[in-house]
């Protein structure tokens, strides 16, 4: 009779690794809940929890968190228009804390000291999954074996992973998956895949005031080549890696939401937000969504939003959005001001004395240089 | 007899409004020296030159400035990743002090006191215009007709233009022009146009080290559908307006530029020069290119491209721009220290205390927190 | 008899200036209203009330706006830190909207069409009035005497306002007036004066979360020689000024508010927040309390206020202010974890991997640069 | 017979804690040599040279850092302006890449693997030496015993530390030091020390393009009371921590450079300057002096100080520092320009144009402001 060392709640994928994972916990003397989340990826959850329960999990969680994923954490990015190193439009970042925090809570409720991950030590995953679990619960233990030599010294290639599967009794998938990870979700897909290209154009009028994304961005998602990069990013822990993804939804959204802000926003208030935005997709990017300045700046970044409503019309066409017209209730774009037919209530006199006072500026600078350059 | 009240210099389109303009001045009582700039655009330079001197033009100037436009404008642009409210790549805003700073070189060399545009009373060129005048000729005096109520109070619209010009000679196209203004040059076309949708395929590679872009500009030109966007934009003097530009070569230079950098460059030079590369876009937008912070900003981010070198694999498709790999010599990217397979010299245990130490801050906030609401 | 031109309401302050400009105004043909704020200056109201009326003013409104000067305007550049170009605590700048904010009032109140106000055409406080007057009553004609050559050609100097006083029976003060601008409210006094030295050491001790400052700005109105500068400053205008200010209260509230503010709030919070107040000090130097940005501003900086609550010690020593001590039920500051003694729960271990970590980036950096040279 | 463990280069105090440490290292089978940087602090080196050598150092360093220290990292910091979180001068920070730059200079010229240091493991000193080492250094091995729990479990408190001392010859204080560290140099002192209040008036004039500020720095050492702070502020690692500094040159240096900067630089420039100072303060308090973009960081504020030379007079009276006033052969300040009395080439009619086209958007916004709220 073995002591259980402490119960722990395993994010898991019903893939290799994650299965390998929870038979090692279980050697290793502890308790095993397994929690997989749905965040709208392609998935037979079904299969998942049985293929969990055959290998000895305590207790399986399957969570729908597609509303709240929605609802608190890819909308709150499309305000900021997050785009990490002007290219990343954040798909994988965003979901992380999203699915750390229900397995966090699920510790919590199940009186569980413990909580793992498959992550591996040189990603950015680890980061943001840990940093969710320390802000929400501070006291929490956290397992990541692949940062634990053990662990990663045993199992130092998929071979070994292979053999150990075998051993154990634990279903190995026949044909053999891809070495690399993907990371699929209602905004996005990370990793490499067949391509095909697209064939029609479409024509999408989204309303941007309407927080029900859930439906809209399920209807984006086969939309092959929209938002589409290849690029190489700097992770959090000082590495450039490179990351292949697809974000169709979250790149038309991203789209339509800035063309509608710059349409309903001051210009002064569009510059504080954008650098406002800029620190947001960095913190969320480096998994610091659960943070005193995160919260701050979503504080912030929401109140910047009240008067940004309005429908977008947009065309799909071969992989890229065209924004083709904007309407809102909203709009600060005054037509007959900006007429060069109507003087209106402007005076083009003025323009003159606004060009010459931001010139006295520039003309005692001129002044300074020529005299230095005189008495050089 | 009448005395002369001095000589303007005035940078001349060969069109309707400034070929009236022209006789305009003349009416009251200036030498006028016509000055036109070549940044690329198609245009007949000769008829131009030979409409000019018809009209009363004491001196004709056609200035090639293709070469000192792309190596003096259009390279600092692409270094900064210019871009303007997240959207406009410039290619307006970019030629305007190149054009200005030739027309005030030709006012001095010609002894000529006053320099004249036809830019209008609400937009940004005038703006663009007259701070180049003024930071490099302080002295120099401005006429701008559209905004002297004497001209724009006579001009009310094209009619009255159109009467003007076939009273006093002036040559008037016979097919309606579109009346909006349309500017044009190596980088991009702005205004409304006939849409040509690509057919192609291009693949390119560029090399981002190589400073003579001229050819690449030129052989970019015709690829219709390339950076083409519809945008609301907000103009220094404080309205909205409705911009449409189409930017071929600046865009395929825009993200081969961006790929390159992020390979070269470390992440955290990376996000200062970020932040400058947003304030020079607003400098260059709002017409400070001559100003000191512009001078200073430059010199800071051709600082920062000391490493930014190579070679960027691209693919041209419908419109869109696809990156398809970079190599450089001074790539910052490490396969082995990024590898899943390899540990190299990276310990992954070092992860665990990074984490922790990020989280210190995080779970004091959350006791905070916590306490605060047990007092609650 | 004489059609009025309409109704004026005057920014007056009793002054030599603004009584020639009252008489003026009513030559010109127009009603005027004379209004003054009382902001915590030491003035005879009664005295300027009884001069506006026998100089013709048809009515006169002596405003008590101490409280929402305090309140509304003190309070919150307090919470910013503002401080303009790292020395200028903003006394006059934060009065200025204040001021303009009633005097539109009374305007629409009173059917006035026109507003007008005393101050130069060189400076700020033209901008700042008006920018408020024109936010607030976007259709209000303002008369500024100092931009108009019909006045600013007819009052050359104090000689021509002098005798124009003298023939229209304005009091003229007997002994000759500084010939410079003095400004004082509550929080600060600036122009040149007699020099006290202060004499005793102060112990106060600030509560910060109490909003009801006013009595505190009373008593720390006296403390010569605290917060006195001498400074070269950049005006809106574009040139640069020296500027002589006195803000006891400002100065003594500055630090205290830092004090509690790091010692109440998250470091990364504080970052984004202390640019923020970077942003507000401009915007409130240059006139644009009354702004959207500026608006939004004040609200990010109030929400990053939510746990800034304290009691802070300090002294007040020949004229500088010394910080003592600070508590507060909100404060972070854990003596505990950062005690040298004990370990508590914080692992010293995991500072050698956040170390480790951060340094990756740097060794690769190295490893750059010497295969560079290594290259050369 | 033992082999060594390889050589390792202490940072050696010559106080209780380095002593301790050396011989420890001795101890664990390592060759030890001292070094002992000289960068203005109060110390007996030769009694330090001798003590390291009766203790079993292979080799003393004693290494007179002055010069360099004022050159390389006063004067850059000064030309920053550098202050972290708005109050420290950074005294400390500024000092640690200075050390550490030495030290690992000697390790690899005297063949060291390795480098040990006596800061604490809940510091920033820590990170600060070793981030230095590690960029300059990339291949070495950082023994810092604070962290090894071998180490810290041993010597729990200063008694601990006394007894192995007594036991293994090292010579003990005899009066019992403060339990709290102690950091001095030309730039500032940190940690408690007596009080003694200023007494008199000291005038200077201080020329600040004049780079050898060593002889200032130590004429300025002497000034007790002047930039004394008391201040909580925020560790690298996440924690608030006390400190009481006192940086008599650094704050008269740094009140001296601010005001002629602003005297010399055009107002813009000095904006972004201000942002990359701020950025500056934060690297160099964290550690990063030695990074690529702390490196293009100082490079960027020395580009902004090319006209940045002059003389300040101020006086320094009871621990505070007066500016009296300022002149330099780069003064962008206009007298003639800024008087109210001339108008000079400035006309006050342009200020009208200035504030009205600065009122458009302003205006704008009133407009929709109105139509919301009549539409609600």
């Amino acid at each position: 009779l073995v002591m259980s060392k402490g119960t722990v709640v395993l994010a898991y994928s019903g893939g290799l690794d994650t299965s390998c994972i929870l038979v090692w916990l279980k050697e290793e003397g502890y308790d095993v809940i397994t929690y997989l989340a749905n965040i709208g990826q392609e998935e037979d959850f079904d299969a998942a929890k049985k293929k969990a329960e055959s290998l000895g999990a305590k207790k399986v969680f399957i969570e729908d968190l597609r509303a709240e994923f929605v609802e608190e954490f890819i909308w709150p990015s499309v305000q900021a228009n997050a785009i990490y190193e002007d290219r990343y439009l954040l798909g994988t970042s965003v979901a992380r804390p999203c699915i750390a925090r229900r397995q966090v809570q699920i510790a919590r409720q199940q009186g569980a000291q413990f909580v793992s991950h498959g992550a591996t030590g040189k990603g950015n995953d680890q980061v943001r999954f840990e940093l969710t679990c320390y802000a929400m619960y501070p006291e929490v233990k956290i397992i990541a074996p692949w940062r634990i030599p053990e662990f990663y010294n045993r199992f130092r290639g998929r071979k070994d992973l292979m053999e150990y599967a075998e051993k154990h009794g634990i279903p190995v998938p026949v044909t053999p998956k891809a070495p690399w990870s993907m990371d699929a979700n209602l905004m996005h897909i990370s990793g490499f895949w067949v391509c095909i290209w697209p064939r029609n154009t479409d024509l999408l009028a989204i309303v941007l005031s309407e927080k029900a994304l859930s439906n809209l961005l399920w209807s984006l998602r086969g939309r092959h080549g929209v938002g589409r990069i290849d690029i190489v990013e700097n992770r959090f822990i000082g590495m450039k890696s490179r990351g292949i993804y697809e974000t169709p939804g979250g790149t038309i959204l991203y789209h339509a939401h800035l063309d509608i802000e710059t349409f309903t926003m001051d210009r002064e208030v569009r510059r504080i937000k954008q650098g406002l935005g800029i620190k947001f997709s960095e913190m969320v990017y480096n998994g610091f969504w659960y943070s005193p300045e995160c919260d701050f700046v979503r504080h912030c970044i929401d109140k910047s939003q009240e008067n940004v409503e309005g429908k977008v019309q947009l065309s799909v066409f071969k992989g890229q959005v065209y924004i083709l017209g904007r309407e809102s209730p909203r709009s600060l774009y005054n037509e007959e001001l900006v007429s060069m037919d109507v003087q209106g209530d402007y005076d083009p006199c003025d323009a003159s004395g606004f060009i010459k006072i931001n010139a006295v500026r520039l003309r005692e600078h001129h002044r300074l240089q020529g005299e230095a350059s005189s008495n050089r």
